[in-house]
């Protein structure tokens, strides 16, 4: 036993008892007759006093030494309300240093003094500063949680492959050369997902699994080439079951872990999402919501509105007082290469009831009441207005919206807002490949009363699928799944796969579903995005304990990295020039 | 909602509810007036009744269709004690056909007709059968409970990257190609070995992970290319410290899904494991312990026994009675080439006090009797005897034992032994490679008394490595790890690294060791191994979900398979012909 206490377990009652210590030296005092050290572990911080005769033992003692002591608690003088061991310390017999540190190329402290990638390349050291180890027991509550709820309801983890097969749809898989088999590939999972829907088929009924799934994509920011996934599944269920389930879960980890008792989960279709906030994953903390002006703003003469298929307005509230410069910052705002607007009109419903608006020379006073009016602005707020083609418009306006939101205090990073959306289309229309792809996945359901639009006009099918957003985040999606050879079948001619093909890469699952496939569906939650969340913060890199960078190196092993010759032979393998 | 109720949970008290339940056709009798059909699923049958007007509806029903039934439950007239649900039925008055099945390729029942090929290939079939349904269940139950205990005492689960980098020591890697890095590979982890050492660097104090693990080996009976591992590591702990933290653990799951309680388990160090069982994981369920006769055996003129470096004997109980064919089974028993004796001599402690040996012609009454006061043999007993070189009689040996333990009924697979086998030799000489190789992994720390020994007898240094022994089954291994460079970089120079090569591998834990690294080990133990240990079985296939076949094969995806031109294009690789 190398210590019979933590750094923040002790306390007044431990007074006199004799104590073994662990743990790093955060810092130290020389005050000349004395010496204070405070000594760090997982658990908290505990201070050391070194009295006269023991003054000379801490004199070489650097940050983040790892050393043990022996001492007796006593009450201290002057006692610290911020920590929780701060009305005792250790007066100090014996130390041994258990191992020396190098300074550190950046503090370990709570605000720390290294960049970025300094602190990637010394990961083990920020991950002693306490955010971190914050995150990472955050993590480790909520999986914990997120399986006791589970398994409270009979849910069984069941583990699935991760050297499986390869299939062209969705996003690019990793490969893994075998062998064993040579010239043949296993791929990397991107999720379990015809494993469970096999499990359903097996009869599990109810199955989970926290999971490691792998993306080989060009990483944007704070995306990882793998991420952990809820992955659940269930059998003899409807998509009013699944919804019931997971807001049953989720509902209990806020309870468990945050303390927070939330309200029934509101629902959405996707139309009316889109329609309403531009937004398949909308931010409901906040209103802010689309109003479609075109009957009171066209045929005034102003070319820009007239031309355009949606005229599309939003009330920001209490910001008529806006000045030219704030103002012009929007417009600039919209007119960025990423937002892409050509320009945005605005009307100031001005306290004394007049208005004042950017295209005065087209609207009169009464033509900007008849908007405010359709708008439900009141005086004190300003209407912001984007007109053009509908798509485009719902998508600047919604980045409008979250930026106005961000900008008005309006999405609160402690207030919780989670939403269903549901009844999204089964296909979307991808402008590449000049041919639809699944919108969520081959194995999702069509609508049965939209059946009858496939061939005629596949892109306005509904699917059984769902979403749960929580404050404008998709944090989970799944779908109830085809469960019969022939619908199977029918979606894949649809995505465009031969007969032959189909049966390559998809013939196990459909033979599957001809001995008595039950009727099943499924969702999964995004983990590192659900820890992020749960933690307050946008990014996720900081909840994942070994991250990799923006191009998928891990830089604290350098990995990535070339192999040797011996080991390409034995995989028949050649490298090419890039 | 499907279904009110499941197969398996409708008792007496439930008669005259209306219900409605899903599952499978398990059978359907047809006795003219009415038919019984037997429903499934994973959680019990439920027998259902189709009265006279019904019948008709359920003349088509085949096995493993999957129905929906609304009916009224109903006291059984004859009741069936072998089922929970055994004394209601239900009375059928809706029948809604979900998915009609192709006649099963094998039987769905405990005992099935299909072979271990046929069983992969429809491996979702084969889930179904109570057998595999239970298996699972109990991995399901382990892990939980696993959780729960390291939970309550403040380990945290931390996952891994399993993106790493390939390293030449230990099993070969599976290694997955960048996209991203052209000619760069990444390497699936053997363990997460390095990072959970990291992860104490980094003050996490106490970890574990129950986790996916990787071996491109050529694939035994029962090993699998992918395979999981409960993980674990602690800081500032002796060997002592992880003993009992995972003998509470065993100890915890025995008593939660067995029932059973152990006492304190023995400990053993692997010298005298190997001097009295001849193996580093010996079976303790029963004696046969092996005895060193070369004092009384040699100088009696018989060459062989005299030429030899050790005489073993071991003694079988109550086996003087073996006929002359017996002892010549096992005579071709130790022939065997995977066992590889030149022969087998045996004493006979006959019943009367006389002694009957295959050496007679060497050895008097007054010889044999002082072999059988030597081995503790008493009349009755069978003495067996191997000679030769110490080594390799002591493994020849372990071997019989072993055989006889099972020819006697010595190895009750409801009994449990578990051992700690401790101070493992730190290195092992290679013949093929001409050098020393890790016995445990290179990064476990020699015991320091043995320190001064590596230099001059490297393989009698010992290690501070541990296993934990059940059954004869290693279940778990594990070290106190080195958590210094200079020893770190000794060790590494000791297998055969130069300092480039064991900078440019391990460099990042070598530095991470300068940074106020803590004393800290740890112990992985075999999860699929723990799961058939558990359910009495020898096999772990059974108890993964998708295994793979000896190949490495998934018959029923059929992966690995061969990828397209396109994506070895965009990874710059090129396959070679095998």
């Amino acid at each position: 036993m190398y210590r019979s206490h933590t750094n923040g377990e002790l306390r007044l009652k431990n007074v006199n008892t004799e104590v073994t210590l662990c743990g790093w030296v955060q810092k130290s005092r020389d005050l000349g007759a004395m010496t204070f050290v405070d000594l760090r572990d997982r658990y908290g911080i505990t201070q050391l006093v070194f009295g006269e005769n023991q003054s000379e033992m801490a004199k070489d003692l650097g940050r983040e030494d790892v050393i043990q002591i022996k001492g007796t608690v006593i009450e201290r003088e002057s006692k610290n309300k911020k920590i929780p061991t701060g009305e005792i310390e250790i007066t100090v017999t014996e130390l041994t240093v258990l191992n020396k540190s190098k300074t550190p190329p950046f503090t370990i402290e709570d605000e720390t003094d290294g960049g970025e990638e300094l602190r990637m390349q010394y990961r083990y050291l920020d991950l002693r500063r306490k955010p971190l180890q914050e995150n990472l027991k955050l993590r480790h509550k909520l999986s914990i949680e997120i399986r006791k709820y589970l398994d409270s309801i009979d849910f069984f983890e069941i583990e699935t492959p991760y050297l499986i097969k390869s299939t062209p749809e969705g996003a690019r898989d990793f490969v893994v050369p075998s062998r064993m088999n040579p010239n043949q590939f296993y791929a990397l999972p991107q999720s379990p997902q015809t494993f469970k829907q096999l499990l359903m088929v097996g009869g599990f009924d109810k199955y989970y699994q926290i999971v490691r799934c792998f993306r080989d994509e060009d990483l944007r920011a704070d995306r990882q080439p793998e991420f952990t996934q809820i992955d659940c599944e269930m059998a003899f269920v409807d998509q009013e079951d699944i919804l019931n389930t997971f807001e049953g879960m989720m509902d209990y980890l806020f309870k468990k872990v945050k303390g927070i008792t939330l309200d029934k989960f509101p629902r959405m279709d996707y139309a009316t999402a889109m329609e309403q906030y531009g937004s398949d994953k909308p931010d409901i903390r906040f209103g802010m919501t689309f109003n479609y002006i075109n009957d009171v703003a066209q045929n005034k003469g102003f070319q820009i509105f007239d031309d355009a298929e949606a005229v599309i307005a939003i009330v920001a509230e209490d910001c008529s007082t806006y000045t030219r410069k704030e103002l012009d910052k929007l417009v600039d705002f919209v007119k960025r290469p990423q937002v892409g607007a050509k320009g945005l009109i605005y009307v100031k419903c001005n306290e004394d009831g007049t208005f004042k608006s950017s295209a005065d020379k087209f609207y009169n006073q009464e033509d900007l009441k008849a908007w405010a009016d359709k708008c439900n602005a009141k005086a004190g707020d300003l209407i912001l207005v984007l007109s053009g083609d509908k798509a485009t418009i719902q998508n600047q306006m919604n980045v409008l919206r979250l930026h106005l939101g961000n900008e008005l205090g309006l999405r609160n990073p402690n207030k919780y807002a989670p939403l269903w959306v549901y009844d999204f289309p089964l296909l979307e229309w991808d402008e590449d490949s000049k041919r639809y792809h699944a919108m969520h996945h081959p194995f999702t359901s069509p609508k049965k009363e939209d059946m009858h639009l496939l061939d005629s006009a596949p892109g306005e099918v509904r699917a059984n699928a769902y979403d749960l957003v929580m404050n404008g985040t998709e944090t989970g999606g799944g779908s109830i799944r085809i469960h019969d050879k022939a619908t199977q079948a029918l979606m894949l001619k649809h995505l465009g796969f031969s007969e032959e093909e189909a049966n390559a890469q998809f013939g196990f699952l459909m033979d599957a579903f001809e001995y008595g496939a039950p009727p099943h569906g499924g969702i999964a939650l995004g983990f590192d995005r659900l820890c992020a969340l749960f933690g307050g913060q946008e990014t996720i890199r900081d909840f994942v304990a070994f991250p990799k960078n923006n191009s998928g190196r891990d830089v604290m092993i350098d990995s990535p990295s070339p192999i040797s010759k011996e080991q390409l032979d034995e995989l028949y393998l050649d490298t090419k020039p890039a």
